[in-house]
């Protein structure tokens, strides 16, 4: 990528330095005081860049490549050409990652529109409020009464951090989000506009219209957990809401009222998920997926995107499809429907299609 | 639920004055002075709760609940044991949601972060708006000219109300919705994040690409409607969009211009409704659905989750699945496909999937 | 529509100038003064109201129509009464389009709060912020360092635009969007609560927990783009996420990191676009669809609402259904399991479903 003003390149790390950070191993020490400043992708690597490998069909690209390492495989180390700085790590992806992290500390977090250690004179905070040292609240924030701020945490222009809500330590809450009835961990990041803490959706039928059911739960947020823009999380009717501990959640995601979510899940865009489901740890969920209410998805459940999920599934499967089955019998209904499909187009005098 | 301290439990109702506010009767006059303070499910009540029961099959809970009174219907009441009291009612669900109400009234608004009776000073008010006495406005809301906003309605901090707009009488409008060219009833609530009135889509093809076709409808939101975070209503094109009496709307809906939906409605997350469909009263959509333009859907229909409506649906009906077809067909069609996936799970030597 | 307060009609056009304007032919040059002021549907049309028709099947709407002009094809004037003064225009539907802009000027655009030439005092302006003259800037805003805004380009209350930003003239960001990491062109449109430039979803699985990937990408966004209220465009990983000109995105539309759009696309609201899609000129794209992740959509594609696109899709082809296949077996496809449901309803003693 040419260059952008948004992420300036670091100014500068020798080889050993980085590879220590990684705890992993630069193979040829000769390389210890080459100086990298970037990550980028193989296929576009220039000097100063590290970028990584994690197959052996990347062999061509690293025949031309002009990066100044390759984070790599002990396996695949064979591939890179000698001139290339090699650093051996056993999950490469992960390396990358950290390497990023490390040279684009700024981009770790939602962009900063304030300095270091300021709270900006246009935010409204509550005399109750209790900030923290080193707690950064950009123009506009408003924050109610008895509400705790930890140290390190960054308060966004325009968002809302409601009465008595707690956020722990560095914390990032960027633009135009609200936080109201939630208690938030440390290293919690929550995206622009994110709505976290209104009623859920619940009503009993009565003569004359629905009655509200008073929403009085909380959301609870555990520590490392990220939530996309404009992601909704309802709060508990009379349970909690709970995100578990380092889960990830994308863009414009619907949690309802007393769903708990475990640890280390992905939540990938646009997924429903309605009230007091429960989800195991380390599942993931791919996009536009919807989740009935009240059903239980075990431990490392892996489901495909835009899949409906009726019933409990059980820990450990991989599912897809409307209803949800096992992934395997979905993609078999899948190349069945589509080799239906080319058998079709193929008929003499059949319609011609695209 | 530990107690928590976003909503503090009640000072005291006696049973007397609760059952009276219910308009049901408490069976022993012996418990009128027992107090009671809040709401819970029976499965966690304890003294001071009020729980409810709506089966036979709360039988066991009830054995050992400490909840200081029990709503259910004159069928149920031998089940309850001798020591908690009772309180008769021919609708338990919608008494149980009363009680909440009576409780917990903080609860049946948008969090407030202001006292009462205050206009913030920070809050941008075009001097031409009219606010009726006991208006709140919280701190960086915007409202512009010949605004005019009803007694007792509360702007949330860092909403927007455009001008010309016009709100009833104690509504809520949560913090950082937006509300423009609409006209709003008594009593209606707008969640965080949520947006009235912006432009319908709608182009016109042309030679140098689409063409902007105006919007200049509005949109009408009458009496008791609820409407959900970052949900979307888009004005209508050259007719209004109406959205009926006591509807009720969850988060991350969208929907388009000129569409029509009738009273009491109930419309769960992400679902999506194209242009200038009418929907009738009572109608009930599952999260995610789907509905095409134009089509018209009837009172009482009940639509299940994820869902695409792409014809009109006769009232009363109950529809489900992509097409949406009767719902007992659409069931029909899930359960055979789910016993394909079971069938082929237990073939010798099939792959095992979960 | 009966009048409204939002959009007065225009103070009056003569059917020359509207004609000269839409490079359209006024049938009879003595109605060449009738003046016109607003547009309308033919059946709704009244005195100084422009309509248009698009078939032979107007004609009756045509006989009680009071329109004071009608707009349509050379072949369908002469189905117009004689009284009606008559504009031909080889695409009546873009020239009503264009008709509609010239009345209601102030709908081209989200809705203003302030007047011209104006930067609201409680704007919160880095002072290395470059604007342009006639710039306006609404209450609240928050303008970054080093931002640059182009000539006649209005910013919306309580929008965020970040450090760095540039945005080219004429554009329009309305009320609690946020622009971060973004270059946008000329004449863009950014509605209420659109999230433009977080950061991508990218994690790396690592021995406690997913690392984040930085994303150090921009959003590049070409000359008139529209982009509709809370829809989502994530900021690319190591290249850009790109929109280009001229393409319209609804509400509540998410697109993922390293996305490009081509020209001149329509894509209608809740779509989901995941990252490092490649999507082609005038693609057409209905609402909920989902797009896999990596898949390369050729030209002038249109695809059904509700699809699932897991594979590349050739140029020019009408596509539906999940898996999407051609249109016109995903047509046969749902006719198919549409007959076979009403079959079963009129199954002798088969189940009542509607």
């Amino acid at each position: 990528m040419e260059q952008n003003v948004f992420f300036l390149p670091h100014e500068g790390l020798k080889l050993a330095e980085l590879a220590e950070f990684l705890g992993a191993e630069l193979v040829n020490s000769d390389h210890a005081g080459v100086v990298v400043r970037s990550v980028a992708p193989i296929s576009r690597a220039r000097a100063g860049d590290v970028c990584y490998i994690l197959s052996r069909r990347s062999r061509d690209e690293l025949a031309t490549c002009e990066a100044s390492a390759v984070i790599c495989d002990k396996a695949l180390a064979d591939l890179v050409p000698q001139r290339i700085p090699v650093i051996l790590s056993s999950n490469p992806h992960a390396a990358f990652a950290m390497a990023g992290g490390l040279f684009y500390p700024a981009a770790l977090r939602p962009v900063a529109f304030s300095g270091e250690s300021e709270i900006a004179p246009s935010a409204v905070i509550d005399p109750s409020a209790k900030l923290e040292k080193g707690v950064i609240v950009e123009p506009m924030a408003v924050i109610g009464a008895h509400a705790e701020i930890g140290e390190g945490t960054r308060i966004g222009a325009h968002s809302i951090i409601g009465p008595n809500v707690k956020i722990g330590r560095d914390c990032s809450i960027a633009a135009g989000a609200s936080i109201l009835c939630a208690l938030l961990g440390n290293g919690v990041i929550i995206h622009n506009g994110a709505r976290i803490g209104q009623d859920g959706f619940g009503y009993a039928p009565g003569p004359r219209g629905m009655i509200k059911i008073v929403q009085i739960g909380r959301v609870i947020i555990q520590d490392n957990v990220e939530i996309g823009a404009n992601t909704t999380i309802d709060r508990g009717a009379m349970d909690d809401t709970v995100i578990g501990e380092g889960t990830k959640i994308d863009n414009q995601v619907q949690i309802g009222h007393n769903v708990q979510i475990g640890r280390h899940c992905a939540i990938v865009a646009q997924v429903g998920i309605a009230g007091s489901a429960k989800i195991g740890n380390g599942v993931q969920i791919g996009g536009q997926v919807g989740i009935k209410g009240h059903v239980t998805i075990g431990d490392g459940v892996q489901i495909a995107a835009q899949s409906g999920i009726m019933t409990d599934l059980a820990a450990g499967g991989q599912y897809g499809g409307t209803p949800a089955r096992p992934l395997n019998d979905y993609l078999r209904d899948v190349a069945q429907m589509m080799s239906k499909t080319r058998v079709r187009g193929k008929k003499p005098g059949g319609e011609q299609n695209d």
